[in-house]
């Protein structure tokens, strides 16, 4: 029921969802029948592959998230989440409002990390492919611990997302050396380096690492990340204005474009943001797909949900985080100056 | 003697600036004289406006902050700077070793405000101009005095430079809610917001209004400056190397691109850095230009040392630190949770 069109989007999506799964995957769909029924027009192929699961109600997309909380009971939101709790889902997926989901499926879930919230998770584009983003909102304070958090469930997150065996890990910071920073960095820092946990450490990634594909998956904190996101999204948000300017401004030009727009549009493909990201830290798999979502977004949101669903995932995170106390018992902060260059 | 490439770059430098300035502006010329005036070429129209000051020594760009305080005496480097301290001289102007510059400015002149360094300052090109975009990466660590001593000095150097009377201020931070973000911003948005400073202050501002010319100058600490600075320049690069794939693809994108070359030029000159920024919160003016810098580059920075030399700027900021401590006094901390949607 959730995105800004409901079940006329979401149908359609878990039709293309359905071609792009293996066979052994099925869906249930929460939320009002009819509605759904139909949004999936007159003869569609479900193959027994979906289920309609009937709720009366639903969270708004602009609730308050405590008020979710309060009145979720028996909304098609809720039921999904409660669906992954009792074990009859692997994996929960969402377009609907984004501070009411967290909020029911922290409550329904619970986190299984020393977090508020789960962190935020973008993938970025890369020269190579993708680099993994987080926290880019949820979490603005952010002490050593749980940076360290971060990089174990991002590279968790990367691997089964991509398929890599052993992603790179870096922490963002204002420069590579270990002095570098303010004193939250170089305590994660180095509490990865020493190489307890199951992950490739790499060190200190800087601001223009994110797009240039230095190491897979990057870290920070909640306030860094969202500035940085979207410093880059209005980055290439002018980028593209400035471009379409400098290409329609004489015949020549324009004719240029023209010329041009198939690769043009592969480009601006590429520089999209990815419609899917899984809510981590959660003892239970909850993916949320943007408001906006198109059904090619939905059904790559159900794809997301299933592959982390199928991988070791969540036991990876949950065999890292169990060394994360003796760990930090161990090691003191480290008391320098680190400004940048 | 500073830069990649010294006389031979910064002399011509100095004739497009003589040419750019009013003939009231006479130059200093510190280092080795006989590079200096090979570098003029043979019969320099040099007016009577320039002076060389023979420096034997030079600060080397590769040279540690410290060491250059230590064994900077007598240097070029550290001449100019004392030229200001001495009133000969209304403003000195480095392409040389930016953390030398940084440490002997600091020594000779001394900071007037409350900060470790002085704030690196940026201009980030808008669809309207330019916002002007501080700390981005000397001090790393930033309370709400910090971050009020940005906002004062952004303004007045904004003001100087692009002739705005009244610049719009806003704080970086993950949402535009009173309550979003760590402490420190809500700690600085409320001093700020009582309006006891002369300044247009218009609340908080998102990663994105960095190129979106919301407000004229934006304020941040320099760990999310330096990583937002640097997050923008990757994204920047990435795109500009996968438009040159989308327009080389096949011989149409090819031509495309051949047609459009002139506009994409004017694209590029607009998405660049500026080549110089003012070292702020220094009792004198320094401006430092990038060490890459071209004889265009070098006119700039004279241009943009004289601009600020001639305003009002440094009383400007002067009246507004006075009010500092007084308000700082009478403000204490906020304090309710504030992540990012």
């Amino acid at each position: 029921m959730g995105g800004d069109h409901g079940p006329s989007v979401v149908s359609p999506g878990v039709l293309q969802a359905l071609g792009l799964l293996p066979r052994s995957v099925s869906l249930l769909l929460h939320g009002d029948e009819k509605a759904i029924t139909q949004a999936f027009g007159k003869h569609p192929n479900l193959e027994g592959r979906v289920e309609i699961r009937p709720a009366e109600r639903v969270i708004a997309m602009d609730e308050k998230p405590a008020q979710a909380m309060r009145r979720g009971k028996g909304t098609s939101m809720w039921n999904a989440v409660e669906s992954v709790k009792s074990g009859e889902a692997a994996a929960a997926v969402s377009a609907g409002n984004t501070g009411a989901l967290m909020a029911i499926s922290k409550l329904i879930l619970r986190m299984g990390a020393d977090l508020d919230r789960p962190p935020l998770v973008v993938g970025v584009p890369t020269p190579k492919g993708v680099t993994t983003f987080l926290d880019v909102g949820a979490n603005v304070d952010c002490d050593a611990h749980r940076l360290v958090e971060f990089a174990i469930m991002g590279e968790a997150f990367h691997r089964a997302s991509y398929g890599i065996a052993r992603p790179t890990v870096g922490l963002l910071n204002v420069g590579s050396e270990d002095m570098k920073g303010h004193q939250e960095v170089r305590e994660a820092h180095a509490i990865l380096r020493e190489g307890r946990f199951d992950l490739d450490y790499r060190g200190f990634v800087e601001g223009d690492d994110l797009t240039g594909g230095a190491v897979d998956v990057i870290v920070t904190d909640g306030f860094t990340g969202n500035v940085a996101l979207k410093a880059m999204e209005g980055a290439a948000r002018f980028m593209r204005s400035e471009l379409r300017v400098a290409l329609t401004r004489d015949w020549r030009a324009n004719l240029g474009a023209i010329l041009a727009r198939p690769g043009l549009n592969a480009f601006r493909d590429r520089i999209s943001p990815p419609p899917a990201a899984p809510l981590l830290g959660l003892n239970g798999l909850v993916v949320k797909c943007h408001g906006g979502a198109t059904a090619r977004d939905i059904a790559q949101s159900v794809q997301v949900a299933a592959t982390l669903a199928q991988s070791d995932f969540a036991d990876e995170i949950e065999r890292n985080m169990r060394k994360l106390p003796a760990v930090l018992a161990d090691s003191g902060p480290p008391s320098v100056d680190g400004a940048a260059e």
